[in-house]
């Protein structure tokens, strides 16, 4: 079960494998929206996403015998690298599962820490059928991105850094796309500072989450090919009961939305942001008026995005 | 006089008119480059660079009087954004000399604070004769970009602030144009922990600073164009003194290697560079046999860059 405690003892246990990301302010969208804005960078976090807490976690904590097998996940994305990373750091074996038509941007990242992916079909089921394989040729244990325990208590260290950097916090805004970073940091904050609203902010274009809490049952997206590649995925059988749990609002965002955002934060914080990582900041432009006059932190998931795709650069 | 007394004051007066700078770490650039690197990043500044220092402690020092009858500098660059954003904070006139070919970026800069430029001719002489015009007709005070004593003692705040952040450094490396930044770091540094290394980095294409050191008297550089435009100005008459008392080393690095250091940042660091802001990392990757096993500080100095310039951002 994830607790307080359980996220408590990971910012411990990875208090030498992670950054502790700078909360950056900017005056001038502080004006242009009309509150008080906290960026969480974690686009300058190791690897360039939240995924390395969650990752170092999970390998933090496996026992030695676990540890002599190494490690397996699948992943197209940022929990890839991040793993590949903490593997390389204790001098395990990581295997790694991607789709054969991930971006060569993220194809690059894993094996920079030395880790060959393991290429197969794309579908969900097909990725699952590729990794089990190799659980069962290799006896490594699975790192799932999300579904882990020990990687959702990772990705809530966010929150409690972000407790100790600012006071007074009205609101928290945090992209949801398998539920790991949302989930961990619901356990942080609804267990410490229970009057501080937290808010997810999901791609219209992924929106299983907000339709699964409508319905009360997991259900599909609408389609499952936005921008926010990192939120494509869907929400998890163990992170869906904490957001229902706790969360307080969740706000659908479109693809235009995204791609400003985007734009914005790179231009205005001056640091690189994948769309996924704008989403947060996509919800509080859209829905600034019930923010106004607040303190409110917007979490910037990541910064992988591919430098070549200069749309995102306003000339 | 510039002293360790004087910087300190300046810390303690703009307290709450600057961000303390995060110091961002990269694992990929230590590995590659053999040294462990602290990277001091103004770029994350308010305006984008070290510039909002020396404004803020150079306006929140005028008296009452000349409060009243604002502010005057001429810059084509950052230094006129950020005089124009105290001037806005504390509510009095800035009258802000521009050449009329500066970058619309620039330019645009200095409009969000409300200040619209006065354009000149972008001769060295025409500047100042028509600053010195705006000064007589206003009864402004003159804020210099970097001869200005509250200005130098701001800009070495940047370096008080390392000290805090960081143990142990064995050299600290930062740029040189008109040398505010790098005659405050020293002032900071060598009244405090004189045993660090203190490295000044210039552009050739802008080395006057070099060559002063050598003969003894203000030089001429060989020529003016480098792409780090920021430190195309001639050093100062205030601060060569300063850097020839207590500098330990200066590089000059060549046009290709501070471009390929601005796009090496960027994708490293996942922060928006200019080249300018640059050229510490390139003196810093030129000269890397020299630190190696060494923990450097590099300043990343500033990040206005204009984003259409898609030659820093591999693909």
């Amino acid at each position: 079960m994830v607790t307080l405690e359980s996220v408590q003892t990971a910012a411990d246990r990875i208090r030498h494998d992670v950054i502790r990301t700078p909360l950056l302010v900017n005056e001038t969208l502080d004006a242009s929206l009309g509150c008080r804005l906290f960026f969480k960078a974690e686009n300058l976090q190791h690897t360039g996403a939240f995924k390395a807490r969650g990752a170092a976690n999970a390998v933090r904590n496996l026992t030695p015998q676990q540890a002599d097998s190494g490690v397996v996940t699948h992943s197209s994305g940022n929990h890839a690298a991040a793993l590949a990373r903490m593997a390389r750091r204790v001098g395990i074996a990581a295997h790694v599962v991607m789709p054969h038509n991930s971006s060569v941007m993220k194809i690059n990242a894993v094996r920079s820490y030395g880790v060959e992916p393991i290429f197969c079909e794309p579908a969900s089921d097909q990725r699952e059928a590729k990794a089990a394989e190799v659980m069962q040729q290799t006896g490594a244990t699975m790192v799932h991105p999300f579904e882990s325990h020990d990687v959702i208590c990772g990705q809530g260290t966010m929150a409690l850094e972000l407790l100790e950097q600012v006071d007074d916090l009205d609101a928290v805004i945090v992209p949801v796309g398998g539920g790991g970073l949302l989930a961990g940091t619901l356990t942080s904050l609804k267990n410490t500072r229970p009057s501080i609203r937290v808010c997810a902010a999901e791609p219209a274009w992924a929106d299983d989450t907000f339709r699964s809490l409508q319905s009360g049952q997991h259900e599909q997206p609408a389609r499952y090919d936005t921008i926010g590649d990192g939120l494509r995925t869907q929400v998890g059988q163990q992170t869906l009961p904490i957001i229902r749990q706790f969360l307080d609002d969740i706000f659908l965002v479109t693809e235009t939305e995204i791609a400003e955002a985007t734009r914005t934060l790179i231009q205005h914080t001056r640091t690189i942001v994948e769309p996924s990582g704008a989403v947060a900041f996509a919800a509080l432009s859209q829905q600034r008026s019930q923010f106004a006059g607040q303190r409110v932190a917007v979490v910037i998931s990541g910064g992988n995005l591919d430098l070549s795709q200069g749309q995102y650069f306003r000339g």
